[in-house]
């Protein structure tokens, strides 16, 4: 096997699972050649990924020594894709009976959120969460992306309680403009404690789910190290959560004009 | 940029979006070098996938001219991948009361299911699926998988509508052996009549939301052309469906031995 061979094969290993720390040995002895031959093949890939803005591969070095590929992307990469998110968001078909926005296409689609779930990667990765908890049942796409993106496990909070969960902590929540009492369940062995976790959701308006969802790591005694929405609306402005990531920010819904009117969040634009 | 460096950068743009066509010509303007350059660099990925048993780079011919990525595994790799998750399904901790296994782990792993789904699209590609379909909750982040490595939008079936679906079909379908009525509801503009839809879902015991999932598509006048299951179970022995493909066959949990015996599917074995 020559250098491009190699390259071709240790790139398709390192993206296929970004945040996994591979061995430079293994792929030393998988090839037949000297970690000297190979630290250059991985120096190759490193400077073509930092040239073209296509993420970061790193070199942990100690006795074992080993690579990783991190999905990082330019604030520019973001805007952009943000930008061709919210053009989606904004055709005049969308609108919905009663001033709703349809959106079941864009926050399932695989390749759409690929590229959310690593800015949110690229954005929560220094804080090291463990876990991406999500509350069903829209968001879980969006949040299998950011966790695939962070190569760590996804936690699905329920709705209601299953008998396959086994023992599980039910909490109520206040959710929407009025208030209603809801419930989220989750299983006992979901989350060890003092796990770190980073909450994602598809849609905030108020911040009620996201607000119980802080709630209820508070009783799994894990700690919120970030919380990212997909779409934020800029109704109601009084918001139940802080310190929260938007991406998009849905300012208008006008029925009458049929016109969505959807930007990229603040932090992304300046 | 020279040869390494081309194929590092197309390996990882062909490899992070599964069955897209990417122009030729395309690449070649990219790094400013003659077609005939860049067809062997192509070429060199191509044979590099497939001795190491890495899926296939396809290049299609015409006047446009492209290059695609499918994520294909062979029978070993396969079987290796539904061992491994047969092994942690057979973990006895996992059984709760009432003869239930917890999977909730398992089937939200983002990296156990990214290989899932490529073997569910290595064996439903060539029906040429255009959306994967599911119903909610726990089959979504195979689903999701399985449309990813398919490059293929994701539609989720609700148990309950919500008003950010527009107008939608619901259907009552019975469930489990004690046959209760349950409810599945589609959002209308979510499937364009005629689509060739790919059915996935976590679990399957006798089949009832499977066949709830093949009548809803008749309704919606679109051809199912292929239902996979990861997990089905060995009991009721009589199926609601026929011509479905299980990876995985759970064929007892006992729970005064604490003991679960799930083994790959026959086709797998075979």
């Amino acid at each position: 096997m020559r250098r491009a061979n190699r390259i071709a094969a240790i790139t398709k290993t390192l993206v296929e699972r970004p945040h996994h720390i591979f061995a430079v040995g293994d792929f030393a002895d998988l090839f037949g050649v000297a970690r000297s031959t190979l630290s250059e093949d991985l120096a190759i890939i490193r400077s073509t990924f930092e040239l073209l803005n296509m993420g970061k591969v790193e070199t942990i070095s100690g006795a074992v020594g080993g690579v990783r590929y991190l999905p990082e992307l330019s604030k520019e990469q973001m805007l952009q894709h943000i930008n061709g998110f919210c053009e989606r968001l904004q055709e005049p078909q969308r609108i919905l009976p009663g001033g709703f926005v349809y959106t079941d296409d864009l926050i399932s689609s695989p390749m759409l959120l690929q590229t959310v779930g690593q800015i949110f990667a690229t954005k929560f990765q220094m804080e090291e969460p463990q876990y991406v908890v999500t509350v069903e049942t829209a968001g879980i796409p969006v949040a299998l992306q950011t966790a695939h993106a962070l190569n760590i496990p996804l936690v699905i909070v329920r709705r209601q309680s299953r008998p396959t969960e086994g023992p599980v902590l039910t909490m109520n929540f206040l959710s929407g403009p009025a208030r209603q009492v809801e419930t989220m369940s989750l299983s006992r062995r979901a989350l060890p404690r003092n796990s770190r976790v980073l909450l994602i959701d598809d849609f905030m308006k108020a911040g009620g789910s996201l607000r119980g969802l802080v709630d209820l790591m508070g009783e799994f005694e894990c700690p919120v190290v970030g919380k990212g929405v997909l779409i934020e609306t800029g109704w109601p402005t009084e918001k139940l959560i802080q310190d929260y990531l938007p991406l998009i920010y849905l300012q208008e819904v006008n029925v009458e004009e049929q016109k969505v009117h959807a930007r990229p969040a603040d932090w992304i634009l300046n």
